[in-house]
C-alpha cells in the first residue's frame, strides 16, 4: 500500500489529501459537510496527481464509531456523518479497502508512521476537547474495540464539573476548551473564548490566570498518570493550545514532575496541522486486526 | 521453550517451581533470603522433576529492577537481592537465559500464558502495595524500560497523603493496605492491620467502614482511569484483598462504573496464590526484545 488518500473530518473542517510516503502531494481543505463533498474532493487529488484509483483510504473522525464496522455512531457535531457507514460508502466509490478511526488514534499513528517515531509513546490532543492515542513497543494499543486512549475522560475529580460525556472531572472538563469557557463563565461571569483566556492569563489578569493554572495543573496530573502506567519515552502533544505552548507548556511540565517518577520527553507534535491528515493516510498500515 | 523454572521472590516468602505446559511439577517455598537458597531450591526442584538442566529461568521481584541487565536495583525490603544482578547469578549456575521482571507485569504474564488468556487486560495486585501489569492486543507493555504498569503509583490527589514512592496522593497510599493501616493509626488511633481493619468494616463498624469505603472509591478511581486509557475486556485482580472480595467487590464495582463509560469484566486471577510463580516462569516466553 503506497498511494494513499487521507481524509480527516473535523468539527468544522475537512481536510482530504493524497499522500505518497509521508509526503502530501495534494489537498483540499473545505467546511465539513458529508459523503458527497468528500468524495468529489478525494476525485479532485486523485486526478491532480494522476493516480487511477489509490491503494488505500483512511478516514479519521472526532466521534465515537465502530472500526470493526467503518461506521460512525452517534455524532451530534457532525450532523452528516451520524451513522455513516464510511467504509461501505467510500470503498464503493473508489473500488479499494477503507479504514475509519478515531482522530486521536489517527494522530498517534502519524507520528508513528512520519513523525517523531517513537516505539512507546503517548500523542495528546489538548483543544476545544482532549483526546489521546497510545503506542507501546511499536505498536497502538487500540483497546478491546478501538476506544482506548481516551486521556480526555479519565475521571481526575469524581466530584468535579460535569464533562460532555456525562461524567464529572473528567480531564476534558477541567483542561479542554470547552471547559475552560464554561469556567470562564461561572466564575469570572466572562463570555471569553478558551484562545482569548489564554492571552488574558498570559497578561497577567488574575481570574483567567488562576483558571489557566488550573488547567495546567489537571492536564500535568493527567499526564502524570498516563506516565506512571505506560512509561512512555515520549508524549506527544498536538491540537490549539499548543499554539501558546510557550506559555502553557512550563505550568504542565511543573506540575508533571511533581507527580511522575517517569520522566519521558515532553515535544509537540512534528506533523504540525497535518497530524491528523497523515495519520488517517498511514490508518491503513496499522490498523488492527479485530 | 518447555522446561521452566520460575522464583517469585516476595517481601516475606520465596517460591520457586518447575513448570511444563503451564503445570506445576515440584515446588519449594522458604523465607526469602538471597542468592544462595535460591540456588538451593531450583537444584531440588529439578533433581526431584528428573531435568539436567531447564530451558529457561523467569524471576520476579518486587523491587525496582533493570530488565535489560538482569539487575535489581534498590530495594529496601529484599536486603539480601540488593544490586544483585540475577541474571548473571543464576545463569552461571545453571547455564541457561535467565530472565528478570517487575512481580505484577510478571503476573500479567502468567494470566496471558495460562490463566484467563485475555488479549486486552490490566492485572492489578492488590495487597500491602499495588502494583500492575498491561496486555494489549496480545502484548505485554513493558514501557520504554521495563516500568510500566504502575497502577499503584497514578497520583489521585496531588495533595493527599504521602506515598511509599515519595509522591502524594498515589492510588497505593489511598489504597494499599500499608496506607490503610497508616490511616488506621492515624484517624482512629487504632494500631490494626489492613485485614482486621477490613474485618471490622465488615461487622459494621463506623471508623473502619469509612476507611475501607474510601480505599474502594480510590481502587474504583484508579481503574475506571485505567479503562478509559486502555479500553480493556477485563480488569483482572489478586493479592491479599481479594480474599474479601465479597465485601470489597461491589463497593470497588459501584465506583468504577460511576467513573468509567468502558465496561470490562472485573474477575480475581484464574491462577491464585500461583499467579506470581507462573508468571515468573512464563515471563521467558514474552521477554521483549529491547
Amino acid at each position: 500500500m503506497e498511494r494513499l488518500i487521507g481524509v480527516d473530518i473535523g468539527g468544522t473542517r475537512t481536510r482530504v489529501g493524497a499522500v505518497l510516503a509521508g509526503r502530501i502531494l495534494a489537498r483540499r481543505a473545505f467546511p465539513t459537510r458529508g459523503v458527497p463533498e468528500v468524495r468529489a474532493a478525494i476525485q479532485e487529488v486523485l486526478e491532480e496527481v494522476g493516480w487511477a484509483r489509490p491503494d488505500a483510504i483512511g478516514v479519521g473522525a472526532p466521534a465515537p464509531l465502530d472500526m470493526r464496522q467503518g461506521r460512525i455512531l452517534h455524532a451530534p457535531n457532525l450532523p452528516h456523518w451520524n451513522g455513516v457507514n464510511v467504509v461501505e460508502e467510500l470503498g464503493r466509490a473508489f473500488a479499494c479497502p477503507v479504514f475509519l478511526g478515531n482522530d486521536a488514534n489517527c494522530a498517534a499513528v502519524g507520528e508513528l508512521a512520519y513523525g517523531w517515531r517513537a516505539q512507546d509513546f503517548l500523542y495528546v490532543t489538548w483543544s476545544t476537547g482532549i483526546g489521546g492515542g497510545i503506542v507501546a513497543g511499536g505498536q497502538v494499543v487500540w483497546g478491546a474495540t478501538g476506544q482506548a486512549g481516551e486521556i480526555g475522560h479519565i475521571p481526575l475529580r469524581p466530584d468535579g464539573p460535569r464533562c460532555n460525556c456525562g461524567k464529572r472531572g473528567c480531564l476534558e472538563a477541567l483542561a479542554g476548551g470547552a471547559g475552560l469557557r464554561a469556567r470562564a463563565q461561572e466564575r469570572l461571569g466572562l463570555p471569553l473564548s478558551a484562545q482569548e483566556l489564554v492571552e488574558r492569563a498570559r497578561r497577567g489578569e488574575p481570574g483567567p490566570l488562576a483558571l489557566v493554572e488550573e488547567a495546567c495543573a489537571a492536564m500535568g496530573q493527567g499526564l502524570a498518570i498516563a506516565a506512571e502506567l505506560l512509561e512512555p519515552e515520549m508524549i506527544i502533544l498536538g491540537g490549539g493550545f499548543t499554539a501558546s505552548w510557550d506559555f502553557l507548556g512550563p505550568k504542565v511540565r511543573a506540575a508533571f514532575e511533581d507527580l511522575s517518577r517517569v520522566r519521558p520527553r515532553l515535544e509537540l507534535t512534528k506533523l504540525g496541522d497535518d497530524v491528523g491528515l497523515l495519520g488517517a493516510a498511514a490508518l491503513p498500515l496499522h490498523f488492527p486486526r479485530f
